[in-house]
């Protein structure tokens, strides 16, 4: 799918003969990625869904525009979002992962031989088929028989669900459009509600630089919930601000263990950052309040 | 200094009535940042220095249409290119600090009683100047009395040296125009012998996610000069890739202190940060052969 410049798909254009993406969704900053191809572009039910190939990233998924993972740093997420929280709960036998359409969160955690049952809730359908067939490099072209894919909203999906999880992951994009009910209190006590008497859900809650407020709120609406909370962070080179954060809201206490069981194939994450993800900067221990 | 779209600074253009400012100087990847304000723009004997006053990042240094430092980050890099290394030499008496012309790890460094002296060699005089007048956010409007200025190569003036300081900091821009030898093997033997007998470096060691082929160089080019080298990271949002390796190169063994004595007001880093920043990512271990 090679574009010499006519019939290009929204959110790209040309410049000087060379193909580029600028995410245009922000006021005050723009960043543009330069394409080498376009690998998959179509519009879905909920959103524009793209896989593009861009040279500094590699493979990129890009929803209405806006890259969401690249196969040079999409594992930093999703083995922080997943083996993170797993240390917390070495019994854990069913998981649910609510998002998380590029599989790596499923990928990631169908790596403990402990688990079950792994229930991915992902509302659009195109960009897991999208990411499953274009983008190996995250989704690892994920068949392990524990992983069921129901393509349903996560709101509704856990709504009905009562005393079901051990580990529920929230990997959601943005809180605007699909998203955004992924952050109302409403859907965490639905969250608390699904989990069993000692289970653990884990939310991303944005940039602690640019989206302080949400993250601020997360952290408040779980601890209104949940007696044991953890605030970590990530670096995501991807995106703005490059710090993310992370949070885990818990009906069982937070021992860290004194050996962890993350895999030795991880890129990012090991004994030693699973350690220090939890230390904060200091504008962030006095926002959030933390002792 | 208002600009109204005309006689607009190099590396400055408007769009739709907005100015903007497109670092041009990757291939492959282009960050435009919205400007309110030109608060200084001049050419100096070395390259083009700019104060603009941005949208989304307050006040921001820009050299030759790079972004060096703004106003709601740059605490980050200055502080752990300072408290990180002083934590290791709790009876430093003389520091010398190599650029930095932005004035912030001269101001952390000065929160130090114990210190005597701080040597500031910075090229461009012009730099350090519109910094202290127009990035006091950074800068700190810094008028300690052991802070001497010295507009002078780094380069020529750590040659001249031997047996001075107890730390150097090495705070450079990236490895090309004015600050490429400040990366070459005969600079850091230099450093190495302007260093007393106890003495210890730290020098910021690029991207580990863009740029891993020079921090890998850095870390090799210190080892085989010091005997105890340590690697750290921060999350610096303005800087592409967000994360930032830091790489200390010592005479003394790097003994983490039971007590640190980062002062209470620093905005980035704490005693949890120093402990937990030494923590590197699986690939980077790998890539350093760290153990």
């Amino acid at each position: 799918m090679k574009h010499e410049g006519n019939a290009l798909p929204p959110y790209l254009h040309m410049d000087n003969g060379e193909l580029w993406l600028t995410e245009d969704d922000r006021d005050n900053l723009k960043i543009s990625y330069r394409i080498k191809e376009v690998i998959f572009a179509e519009p879905s039910e909920y959103q524009h869904v793209m896989i593009l190939d861009s040279y500094d990233f590699g493979r990129m998924l890009v929803l209405d525009g806006v890259v969401q993972t690249t196969s040079i740093d999409g594992h930093i997420y999703n083995e922080m979002i997943s083996h993170v929280p797993l240390q917390f709960h070495p019994e854990a036998k069913r998981v649910l992962i609510i998002g998380g359409g590029d599989c790596g969160a499923a990928r990631e955690t169908a790596k403990y031989a402990h688990l079950e049952a792994i229930d991915m809730v992902e509302i659009d359908e195109k960009v897991v088929r999208a990411c499953k067939e274009h983008l190996p490099a995250v989704s690892g072209n994920l068949s392990d028989p524990r992983v069921r894919f129901v393509y349903d909203d996560g709101v509704v999906f856990v709504q009905e669900k009562e005393n079901v999880y051990d580990v529920i992951m929230i990997d959601s994009s943005d809180p605007v459009g699909p998203a955004e009910a992924l952050f109302s209190p409403e859907f965490y006590a639905n969250v608390h509600r699904a989990l069993k008497a000692d289970g653990l859900m884990v939310c991303q809650s944005q940039s602690p630089i640019f989206h302080l407020d949400i993250l601020k709120r997360t952290y408040r609406n779980i601890r209104e919930l949940f007696p044991h909370v953890l605030v970590y962070t990530a670096v995501v080179p991807t995106y703005p601000g490059g710090l993310w954060s992370f949070t885990i809201g818990s009906k069982r206490p937070l021992d860290f263990p004194v050996q962890t069981t993350i895999p030795n194939d991880t890129k990012y994450v090991n004994d030693g950052i699973f350690r220090q993800c939890f230390a904060l900067p200091a504008f962030l221990r006095s926002a959030l309040e933390v002792e």
